[in-house]
């Protein structure tokens, strides 16, 4: 166990703290202890985390570091008084922003609105059940409303990249598997003829693919090396032959692989 | 369209650019055009975003705003020398816990690693794949090894919020839902019987259940305001009987509802 501890305090979720704070972190050779302490909307509650701070201090004989998103004047002014060092990241950006866009600021707290009048939170949710409805091929019904459709060998990532754009960027996205069949046959599969423009394929190392079907299907044909090698190259030498783009999934987490997509295939959206 | 541009220039994808920067406007009762500018790893990529803001700063004739998380110097360099205002994030706070940890910050590039070779990487997509497998009550399979099983009627939230969970924290969330048949009977459905404990509800008003599902099924049954009256209120009942705890996903947006279960049934979550 770790000696130093971290603390994320935020009157919300405290997602937008945690993501702040690990991407600060990351650039140490650390690993400390993660105290995460959301929905802290109350100056009660805030004497509660700072007594927890304080009592980490005297354990641990270092200063604890706090990261806070705290929007609530009195509620932040009783978190600064704890014997931590605290990185507030509203009040550190938000004050030279008033001064730049020449308006107070409105200290709300937390970033969502609420969620039942909300348009974008609508259709975060809609492209969430459009990823569901049209995960692996299962429906070609309203494959001309999604954004994205992407294509590749099974297991090369398509599922998790499909819920993700969605949850994260409202994007819809189909996914439809490219498979030994379509491979004998020679052609695309005959859903996907009418958006070949909309494709996107995923790739991945045989290897790579040959250890992830044997955690599904130990031993078997389907995730042996030399079946995973010849299912690669033909999907690669398909999406050659039809002008799909595509990307390796291998070495790329579903964040990068979606941030490239976005990227490549729907440039608008990068302005929004 | 707004006179007033953001960009959100990052070397890696941009997700924490854009969490952070969208979080300190959240504060701010303006809606400026965004715009990403991720994969930013060179020296030549950052003279051309440079071109870019300068550009957007004559002809909007106001400073545009950059929030960055660039961690390379020279190319962060660069970026600093555009005709925008910019907040740095990484710079502002790496510098202090550099003092603090009494070490030198890596400047690492991204907050990824290889995922080939990342545990918890793989394990956020085994609980993608376990919450897929575990939607709308299909399988009572290794129901033992969920962290968690959510219960509520229809459309109530508990399928985005299970692969959310799944996505964000790796826990490995089931779905199941109560549905008439189960009111008639009296008991939760049976798979649920060993799993009690595991049990988390959601509820829901039943005027917005009703607007839902009219989205799904207009002027159906199932839609209509006197039946979700009904199913919530007995899917109430029996979640109080049975001892389960809930919460009404009504005005909670995914993330808001996945803190709270986190909080909830799994404490030892939030300090990791």
């Amino acid at each position: 166990m770790s000696d130093r501890s971290v603390f994320f305090v935020s009157d919300g979720t405290g997602i937008t703290a945690e993501t702040f704070g690990n991407s600060i972190l990351a650039q140490f050779a650390i690993k400390p202890r993660h105290v995460r302490r959301p929905f802290i909307d109350t100056v009660d509650k805030a004497y509660q985390v700072v007594r927890e701070i304080n009592a980490t201090a005297v354990r641990e004989g270092k200063l604890p570091i706090v990261f806070t998103t705290l929007a609530k004047e009195d509620v932040l002014e009783i978190l600064l008084t704890c014997q931590g060092k605290v990185f507030d990241m509203i009040k550190t950006f938000v004050e030279p922003l008033e001064h730049e866009f020449n308006m107070k600021s409105n200290h709300r707290v937390g970033r969502f609105s609420d969620v039942a009048v909300d348009r974008e939170y609508h259709d975060r949710i809609e492209a969430i059940n459009f990823a569901l409805e049209h995960d692996d091929g299962q429906s070609s019904r309203n494959l001309e409303v999604a954004d994205v459709v992407l294509v590749g060998v099974s297991r090369s990532g398509k599922t998790p990249t499909s819920i993700y754009l969605a949850m994260q960027h409202g994007i819809k996205a189909a996914n439809v598997p490219l498979i030994p069949e379509d491979f004998d046959r020679g052609f695309l599969p005959s859903m996907l003829k009418p958006y070949k423009r909309k494709c996107f394929g995923l790739t991945i190392d045989p290897q790579r693919l040959s250890e992830i079907r044997n955690e599904r299907r130990p031993g078997s044909k389907y995730a042996s090396l030399e079946n995973c090698r010849a299912e690669v190259n033909q999907a690669e030498a398909m999406m050659r032959r039809e002008g799909i783009s595509w990307l390796s999934s291998t070495h790329k987490s579903i964040e990068e692989i979606a941030t490239t997509i976005l990227r490549d295939i729907r440039p608008d959206r990068l302005i929004y």
